[in-house]
């Protein structure tokens, strides 16, 4: 271990950086030292490492869990701004660290870091070790609530990991932490001993006293202009709460008040700190008196430096010639590989089209680290065109003499033309002078400089970030742009980037950076080089790699169940490279739930089954080119025993729990500040459960299973295995009920109250499973919406929108439930809360289910318009969705084209708010009579049947009445009376109808 | 600074250490941080390094200091148990740090550190490198009250100053503390900002409650048997308490109780962990089971290897030798260097004698590093001698017949000879058979390798440490011991040492460590190598090399005045190189005892003065050895230039406070926890001085003095040179005085306030001073005697022999006092103490100074019993003094010898408690009669006269009537009456010369 850290010190020494020291107060993360808190804000450069000793009271396990510890080491590097070169940088350290980078799997997996504590958030990734989280990776954005310029670039090593890993010891305490003397050794007792403090020995009221203390001091410091005291205390107030927490003694309350407390102070610390640096004149530097810009040109100025050097090549013109535009990016999130490479596509062809330059077929591909686009056939030059110019009207422009007046003159002389040149143009009504000329097409070169500049410039993801390259904003940092028109680079510069001919291919190739000769062939070009741009390719290669090593020990791959992982795990590597990995068996006895959730979660393997779909203790993990197999695997396979260590550790734990422990530890999980504890929200949807029941009229044995599923809601959330794997929830419910001696109705309806989990899941299967899962979503919408927490945008923190769809399909799923109206179960859903609903949120409510109705029909392939037709009745989502269908089966039948023709001119005419209401003996035109007549007959015939199916089939005759009664009638009459009487007849007319569709939306 | 650190690291990493971090709670030290005081408790063995940023609140100089910061950096090892060369390991390691150990002068200067808070203590040095105090290296004795077993060295680095010295940088803001950035770029903010929480803004009630809280979660840590968390709390409650001491809001009785709370803490700390190390089987080893004193033993093995190596060599017999016998020392202390020298010589010239070994002169020479004794002629062997054996009685020996009995022949028996054989001898008034046999000598090898071995072991120094060898305990670790009869080794083993004929010379020699030919010449082969192990010989060049230096740049060394200075560098060297410096002139504006004792104190340097005794800019240090003379100047000059850059700002900042606001800061100044703080002290030095004043009766112009000093008395302690430089306490008060505007007799008194500082000062020169000076003394000693802090043994912390001494020498200095008895002013002294002073503690109190004045005389060669028979009238020293010089003048007189016969005879008879009570009609004998008359006559001659001369002229007639009367009556007569009165007038006749001197005394 310390010979580790020595190696990082001088690695990280001879790279620019200060060493210091590990913070003089217990901190959570080498994040919070004040050479990374205070350090990242404002101008002045900063590069710094240091070992951080990082305390997590919760994290306390007495020294027995070989991967946790209440006190783990972190190696944290900060550089300031980031240098455009820090993967590599961080790659070369690991090869200080005596790790063969080629022979491993390292690979950098999205993850996107935020401390709401701190206000603080960056994008970035896990580095990984085949398939061993090592390292933090993130380009950071916001620190105290301040949006950081420069960005800083923060990499924190897992020490006990990377060594665990390096020394192959499965224990921490095993680790050999110098010579001849072991972790374990050296460090066991302050593990038990300080385990022993924070979770079961510290003092409640102290700590308490302790926080107020500490806070107390920060504030004052603040107010003395004091950050870096004042900073101290903040994080002896984090330290002194996260002690509280391990103690389980942070009220919902409590939690949301210190967390606001604590964001406030460090939000002012940064403040203050920035505030004193500019008074001080940034002592370091990069203040408005310094080249700043300088220092980030001059850094990023390396790796473009070839690229530089033959952009200056100005190309020829000459016959049509392949385009390839290849943008370089760190490595996107996989969804982001997809998106951007349909975003340069669409980019492309929306700005050619713009442009007179002919070229041929557009094509993209892409992978986690470049997007290639290729246009073929690209002409030399933009085609000529006459161009004609606007002048005076022609009445102003000639005299009485014919002469050109000043105007003319003007206009002819600004655009450089003599008088006598001016023709004519219609404009409108009238005809004005005018000048034509031939407009030359811009060269290829010149038209697509600006246009892929653009398309650069235009990226941006679904979550964007800053980094040393001002105006630009993207998932990732864009590192390299290849521009080629044949065998010329396309000249341009977007902020510090500049086109040229290079690329760069595997971090671990020799050489890394290449020369591309010609546009023509890129992808294959990229091919030579282990780099498979095509997505399809990679899926290919993943698929059929994959299933040929399962096949090799007898099993198989679930395609079909695993797409999403697959499309996912295509896109998190440049040319898969599957490699079959074992686990001892004995974990099989673990739910395959739990092992499956596993390696698709945490590590994206694919797992292996037998032909009748039982897990085999195998499975593929998909490395990034070319490696040392039996190194990879060997480190997969450790990855995969330690995770399945941890959760047959948990798994044993919760079997001993009472499942009432469990239920009883939920209340220290908070649900929503306002919302208060998991707990109470377990109480709320037990509460809607039973109503509901009420309401549906749930008896017998489904009543008893709902009423004791109900008392239970939830309580897997206080489960070790669900509070490490959340995506559980439920499964575990069930396996530890069942275990747990309830019934296999009551441990499938706890399981069912979590369905659906995710577009596409199975729904409740049973009555008292579908209403719980309903008043699980009820009360989150209700409750939500209520204090305004709307998702906004791509944020859905809570997944409303997952939950108004699931409400959506439960509704849809179960008869039992048509009668149960959406506003009633909403306002039962509301009765519970603890906080005001208005009528409005309820609105609200209402309506953000109706959308996720609307939107799951549309995109289910229903016309927008029918959809929108019947959405008058998804109170009733059934009897939507019902209508919907008769709706699509009257589709082309005439009778109900004069039915709606009908009624549509019925309601044209009739003024909303003119109530059904006429006197029948005030009816003197025999067509007035023959509606009325008609109209009676209708009524008693349909008696309130609302299908429209039958409205039309029973409606013909009123609606020749009422054509009839358009023809010969003058509904607005002069007499007022006779007026009134026939929109009353009319507006009768219209009620029959009323609610069954929104006959406006049938427009 | 990163990279010094990075260099300590890797060296000491690969000298076995464990390398740590900083402790993650803020501590004053790295003895603080737990790898320090929790390791080097129980057995098992522990190396370590760290660096440790060590916060000390009342350090804070807001950055301004060039040399003070909150925060420095230490560099921690502990090495235990302590590897017998662990000063060459910390020479090594200045070498990896580029330091050229063999230019520089590198010294290892006596330091005894100890922490009372924690109940530590250790011996060893400060390092010095050219002067400058860069390391603190200890063996550690005792931590948290608990003997240490094995001892630990511990090494720490003040990385700042070594930095400084490095990059030659006068201001801690300038060193290079990575490339490009300084020491103040980095850190200066935090530095001005914790400077300011600490001496400005912390809020006093906050940390106090703090401090509360944490001791009792250290409390409860400690009941709940978790000594590491109950560690921590105890650290930060160290912390704690240095932020209020720093803000200076530490009262004397909260001091006080604070420093025992936290001291019994970390007792209880470090006894229950090596309670629950025990418990887990000390995991590191070193428990009973393992073999602890094997890896001692292999660990000095190597140092001893070649002395082992030769000792088995059986010198053969042969003629007489020089012996000589080299006991090497890592460096000792300078006075126990004469001492070990004196203990030597007398050990071997004691345990000689009790041998039959002749042999010639013994000398004995030392220095810092080692003992040479030499003892010239040894003879081979002891002479032969006849060994007579007691047997039983005569009378018993042989019965009737003749024939040896039982006893006999079992006598005869048990010493192998045949009764035959049995000769008599007379013992007492009894004859007895005996033995005779003839004894032969051992070999002077025999002899001298149990004697020589008892020598070293029983070496004692005045403060004594253990280290790694068993039994032994010394001054300071003995490592080595050459023993060689002639040529050949005398082979002997102590503890772990085992006798050779290599020496170790210069550390920086090459070799550093030589083979000795012979005991013939041993000094010279010494001297040859570079080592002068006598001292006088080292004297003499420190003299002679110093003075010629002084004088060429025309000054002189004050060869007389710094006498005791010149021994203590006398012996601080092996081989005296004296160097001269000079410093800017303009620091001669400070006045000369400043510059004086910042030389003398702390560097040991020799002024350089002028003719006229006014002080050149120059000095002379004097190095060891050879080294670069230019380095090792200019290292010296600089410390000397920040020691007095120091002291100037200390000066100017003095010189702006009002005499006031200083002795309001000595408030915060513990004197004593029960006896108040140092202003406490004050006002009562102040009261008594007034209330001597009036019963001396001082008037005038010197009572104006004398009442305007004693409310100025002890201000300058509050100063901050004297807090820097306590030595100049009294100096400084007088220098401040004047400045503020005090009468010359003002600041002349508050000066000799402190006088006599140490034997042989000065003493006060005036009334008002003397006065001040005696309340000053009378007030400490009545003050901690009655709280029972005598001294014992060497320990005598606040000085108190040295203050009854001074009380001694005052009353004898000034006739004014002759009056005041030494009884009342101690009684004085009582009624101002704040605590109870009993009856009893007076009388031990005036006890104690009469034993002083008692020690004076006798060492000042008076008689003891003339000293001792005048000690009675000693509540006035000066009478006594007085009495003591008439008896001597009356030495050899024949009246005072009648004189002294008559009263001891009449003593003698007379019982203690009999009155001087009779009745002169009832005398009818003439003699009675004639004794009465005499006695009558004396009497009103002497008239109450205690003048021994007058009393000798003026009883001659009276003890010619002494004479007569014991003669002629019977005093002792039948009739009580008779007897009664005769015994009443002899009564009156010693009571004439009661009191004069102890009459008894003088037998």
């Amino acid at each position: 271990m310390q010979e580790a850290l020595l190696v990082l010190n001088k690695y990280w020494t001879e790279h620019g950086c200060l060493v210091v020291q590990p913070m003089n107060t217990e901190v959570g993360a080498g994040t919070l030292n004040p050479s990374t808190f205070l350090r990242v804000q404002g101008p002045e450069p900063w590069r710094v490492a240091y070992v951080e000793p990082s305390v997590r009271p919760d994290d306390s396990r007495y020294g027995e869990n070989p991967n946790r510890l209440q006190t783990h080491t972190q190696y944290q590097v900060i550089l300031k701004p980031e240098p455009g070169r820090a993967q590599e940088l961080f790659l070369g350290s690991l090869q200080a660290l005596g790790i063969d980078t080629a022979a491993h799997d390292i690979r950098f997996v999205e993850d996107n870091w935020a401390s709401p504590a701190l206000g603080a958030w960056g994008l970035g990734w896990e580095v990984w070790l085949d398939g061993l989280e090592i390292t933090q990776f993130t380009y950071f954005q916001q620190a105290g609530g301040i949006t950081l310029d420069p960005v800083s670039v923060e990499i924190t090593y897992g020490m006990e990991r990377i060594l665990m890993a390096l020394q192959d010891v499965s224990h921490f305490k095993d680790l050999q932490y110098a010579p001849g003397v072991t972790y374990g050794e050296a460090f066991g007792q302050a593990e038990y001993e300080m385990s022993r403090y924070y979770l079961d020995e510290a003092d409640l009221d102290t700590q308490r006293t302790l926080f107020e203390a500490y806070a107390g001091e920060a504030r004052r410091m603040l107010d003395a202009r004091l950050p870096v005291p004042a900073y101290s205390y903040v994080l002896k107030c984090s330290h002194t709460f996260n002690v509280l927490d391990a103690r389980g003694a942070i009220s919902t309350t409590e939690r949301a008040r210190s967390f606001a407390r604590m964001r406030g102070l460090a939000h002012e610390v940064a403040a203050l700190w920035v505030a004193r640096r500019e008074e001080l004149g940034f002592p370091l530097g990069g203040g408005p008196d310094t080249a700043a810009d300088a220092t980030v040109a001059g850094e990023s100025a390396g790796a473009e430096q070839d690229a530089a050097a033959t952009a200056p090549e100005l190309p020829a013109e000459s016959g049509r010639a392949t385009l390839a535009l290849e943008i370089g990016v760190e490595e996107m999130p996989p969804a982001e590989v997809t998106r951007a490479s349909q975003a340069v596509h669409d980019a492309l062809a929306e700005k050619l089209a713009a442009t007179r330059l002919g070229h041929g077929a557009i094509s993209v591909a892409a992978g986690p680290r470049r997007v290639v686009a290729t246009v073929a056939d690209v002409e030399p030059r933009e085609s000529d065109y006459e161009q004609t110019l606007k002048g005076p009207r022609l009445s102003a422009a000639y005299d009485a003499d014919g002469n050109p007046t000043k105007a003319a003159v003007g206009f002819a002389r600004s655009q450089g033309a003599d008088p006598a040149d001016l023709g004519r143009v219609v404009v409108g009504a009238n005809e004005h002078v005018a000048l034509t000329r031939q407009v030359v097409g811009r060269s290829a070169e010149e038209v697509l400089s600006a246009l892929l500049a653009e398309v650069v410039s235009g990226l941006r993801a679904e979550k964007n970030m800053r980094w040393n390259a001002p105006r630009l904003s993207f998932t990732r940092p864009i590192r390299w742009i290849t521009a080629l028109l044949g065998e010329r680079v396309v000249p341009f510069t977007v902020s510090s980037l500049t086109s040229g001919r290079t690329t760069q291919v595997h971090r671990n190739a020799v050489p890394a950076v290449v020369e591309v000769p010609t546009a023509d062939g890129y992808l294959s070009f990229l091919k030579e080089h282990g780099i498979l741009a095509d997505a399809a390719e990679r899926r290919r290669l993943v698929v059929d790699g994959a299933t040929r090593l399962a096949s090799s020990v007898g099993g198989r791959i679930q395609v079909e169940q695993y797409g999403a992982l697959i499309d996912e795990i295509t896109n998190l590597v440049e040319f898969p490279t599957p490699i079959l990995g074992s686990f001892d068996a004995k974990y099989l006895l673990l739910p395959a739930d739990i092992l499956v959730t596993v390696m698709r979660k945490h590590q994206r393997y694919l797992p292996v089954v037998d032909a009748e779909g039982t897990m085999l203790p195998y499975f593929v993990a998909v490395a990034n080119g070319s490696c040392d197999h039996d190194v990879v695997r060997r480190g997969n396979e450790a990855v995969l025993r330690a995770r399945y260590e941890d959760a047959s550790f948990f798994w044993k734990a919760d079997l001993e729990t009472p499942l009432t422990e469990m239920k009883e530890k939920i209340r220290l999980l908070t649900f929503e500040e306002r919302l208060g504890s998991m707990a109470d929200r377990a109480d709320r949807i037990s509460a809607v459960t039973r109503r509901l029941a009420d309401v549906v009229g749930v008896r017998g044995t489904d009543r008893e299973v709902l009423d004791r599923a109900a008392a239970l809601t939830k309580f897997d959330l206080g489960s070790q295995m669900v509070t490490e794997l959340s995506s559980l929830a439920g499964v575990m419910a069930r396996e530890y009920a069942v275990r747990a001696g309830e019934s296999e109705a009551v441990a499938q309806a706890l399981f069912e109250n979590e369905l659906p989990r995710f577009g596409g899941d199975q729904l409740p299967g049973t009555l008292p499973g579908a209403l719980l899962a309903l008043a699980d979503r009820l009360d989150l919408l209700v409750g939500l919406l209520a204090i305004g927490a709307e998702p906004t945008g791509s944020s859905d923190p809570f997944g409303l929108r997952r939950s108004a769809l699931g409400v959506v399909n439960i509704l849809l799923s179960r008869s039992e439930l048509a009668g149960l109206g959406l506003s009633r179960a909403l306002a039962i859903a509301a009765e519970q809360q603890a906080v005001t609903v208005e009528p409005k949120s309820l609105d609200t409510a209402a309506q953000f289910v109706l959308r996720r109705l609307e939107q799951q029909l549309i995109e289910g392939g229903h016309a927008t318009t029918d959809v929108r037709a019947v959405l008058v009745r998804a109170d009733s989502p059934l009897l939507a969705v019902h209508t919907l269908e008769e709706l699509e089966s009257l589709q082309g039948d005439d009778r109900f084209a004069r039915v709606l023709a009908a009624f549509q001119r019925v309601r044209r005419i009739v003024p909303a708010g003119v109530e059904a209401a006429y006197d029948p003996d005030q009816l003197k035109e025999p067509a007035e009579q023959a509606l009325h007549s008609a109209l009676t007959k209708c009524r008693q015939v349909l008696d309130g049947e609302t299908s429209l199916v039958r409205l039309t089939a029973e409606t013909g005759e009123l609606v020749d009445a009422v054509n009839v009664f358009f023809d010969d009638v003058l509904v607005m009459a002069e007499d007022p009376a006779v007026r009134a009487n026939r929109l009353g007849l009319l507006a009768a007319v219209r009620d029959l109808a009323e609610g069954v569709v929104d006959w406006e939306k049938l427009g």
